[in-house]
């Protein structure tokens, strides 16, 4: 299998116009608004997700047109292998953030918690369950002094 | 955009041949040993991934030849909305496991915790970093009842 297609199902909008100063992750965007504009033909697919509070949604890094093994994380100021960053510059352009679903009238979605570029290709939502993952302690690796920065950090145009 | 191609980085081995019983979630695979077989020209992409004990898969279902928008999942008995679960009959066919990561050699990755088939080609790994989402309180909707039966139920052959 050397080649895997899909087909967008929506576009997320949110106030960010360009990748440069927008917060790095969902933990960074708290109460940042968006929406999601579901095309039509799947509106059917999103009964029964009103009752979850969030939600993962995965998307294609679309500004991202090529990639780099090794990339500078905005946390950090060394190259750190791609697979152990959450940067956009991946062999396979996919993004994933957990946001915070506020309300569904037909194909529209209301989220918060936003740290996903306006005009974004939506692929994918899948309900948030923590039980699911099975993850009891955690270790995060070159992370792990940096988590409280994660707050306050915003991107800059590396990525670009 | 209206097609995103990706290509896998490598492929996922566990002793799930088949899709049938096997269980539905990471929850209820504690303790099942897998292998990730990375492309080599993507080696480089692992580095400082040593460091996390845990990490995001996301994968193509590769079984997965039509989708459904509406679903009966395996945790329950009526239809649901296909993006309110986690099956795999999806308009696009995404997995989406956190495992956990024991050793890595090379482009070799030995994971825990898979609950997924064998022969699945990945699509990219990223660092599980549950600062970054951002998630105090959450519900989980219709799946909020049965969250203690993902750690007993098997799946079946509905999704064939």
């Amino acid at each position: 299998m050397n080649k895997i297609i899909y087909k967008p199902i929506g576009i997320i909008h949110s106030p960010f116009l360009k990748p440069g100063n927008m917060p790095i992750q969902p933990a960074a965007a708290l109460g940042i608004r968006g929406q999601i504009v579901i095309d039509e033909e799947y509106t059917e697919g999103l009964s029964d997700l009103e009752g979850f509070s969030h939600m993962y949604l995965i998307y294609h890094f679309h500004l991202s047109v090529s990639f780099k093994l090794r990339v500078i994380p905005f946390l950090d100021n060394r190259k750190r292998g791609v697979f152990s960053t959450r940067a956009p510059k991946r062999p396979n352009a996919i993004g994933l953030s957990v946001v915070r679903l506020i309300d569904i009238n037909a194909n529209i979605l209301d989220i918060e918690n936003v740290d996903i570029i306006d005009g974004t290709p939506l692929l994918d939502i899948k309900p948030y369950v923590q039980e699911m993952e099975a993850v009891d302690h955690y270790r995060t690796g070159w992370l792990s002094s940096r988590t409280q920065e994660l707050k306050s950090k915003n991107s800059d145009n590396r990525f670009k």
